[in-house]
């Protein structure tokens, strides 16, 4: 039924959208939102317009699912482990690298979407950010996570950690002449060694020394 | 002589440009370099287009050069002292805090320009980072500043909590329901203490402890 065949030839309804949000998706990473041509995606999608407008009300309305359905595929590939903050911002340096197109669309986002005032349960991105602010809390609860930060701290820091690379373009030029390893290896070290230091990936080991020497 | 008077009865060329890169200043930090339009620009400035072109080749150029301006602007305010780094930072935040569409004009550039292969020190933007990472690592090498970090590790990450809460317009929202504290000077203290965990400020005491204890 999901067929995402990139055939003209395919005709179920299904793959006319699926081709419609693929082409958005990539029209919107590389030009924003309001660089974006509606008539451009529909073209590429081989579809009309008008078909993209019954499909979606408007341009910020398949902005808006283009990027929540991408904040919900990183969320999925990356799983935020509270108890392992340092894994999970590798998983995100990771992610990123191997799709910078993705972080592009989330970045357009910030500087063209006026953000919301509160949260909504049922907007999808922002359930996710209540399911992960929800992991870092129970953490701290759990004696697992220093609990003297405000979660929506660790959060917002641990991700801006893990895409530090990715943002600050500006600083590209400088590592092949400048770093002592201008390797991809080297930042993703010093990003998952960063969030370490501030919030160590928990263990049984670290709150149970005794026992774990028992067992010896 | 550099008279930035608004009224349009001030005829000086000085002036005419000094309107023109305002007028700029304020298009670019509100709809990015594609959106940004030179006639409204031109308009806002009560000059010709054909003269805006006159002063800069077009509008990438002119965007270099605000960006460039903003960029010495935001140096000059925070100083980057590599024995402070938490006291950087937190100027930092404070700067963007105050302006914040000076942030939006360098965010519009990482998704808009193709960034250098290399560092061009005839490039102001590049000579400021490089006095930058210059500072980091004499401070690595006088034992102020632990030296097992890449300086280039050091500024992408200091930048990069500086404004964490700049950058996550997403996170937003969740703030007034969610935080401990919403006050901004929460998300102030959570950033500095961040960076004092990594790259602690460096004071003689804590060099010499013996001798501080001594002078009682």
């Amino acid at each position: 039924m999901n067929d995402s065949s990139d055939t003209a030839a395919s005709s179920s309804s299904d793959s006319t959208r699926d081709r419609v949000v693929a082409a958005a998706r990539e029209a919107f990473a590389r030009d924003g939102i309001a660089g974006a041509r509606v008539d451009a995606i529909a073209r590429e999608a081989h579809t009309s317009k008008e078909r993209v407008y019954a499909y979606f009300r408007g341009k910020e309305t398949l902005y808006e699912f283009v990027s929540a359905q991408e904040m919900n595929a990183v969320a999925e590939a990356t799983q935020l482990d509270a108890t392992d903050l340092p894994g999970y911002a590798g998983r995100v340096f990771d992610y990123f690298e191997q799709h910078p197109e993705r972080f592009r669309i989330t970045s357009w986002g910030r500087l063209e979407v006026t953000p919301a005032k509160h949260p909504d349960p049922e907007n999808p991105t922002h359930a996710s950010t209540m399911r992960k602010i929800d992991r870092i809390r129970r953490a701290q609860a759990a004696g697992q996570l220093d609990p003297s930060w405000d979660p929506l701290d660790v959060l917002a820091i641990v991700n801006q950690l893990a895409t530090a690379w990715m943002m600050q373009v500006e600083m590209h030029p400088f590592i092949s002449k400048y770093a002592r390893d201008p390797s991809s290896s080297a930042r993703r070290a010093a990003v998952v060694a960063a969030v370490e230091r501030l919030f160590p990936a928990y263990s049984e080991s670290k709150r149970l020394p005794a026992d774990a020497d028992s067992l010896e």
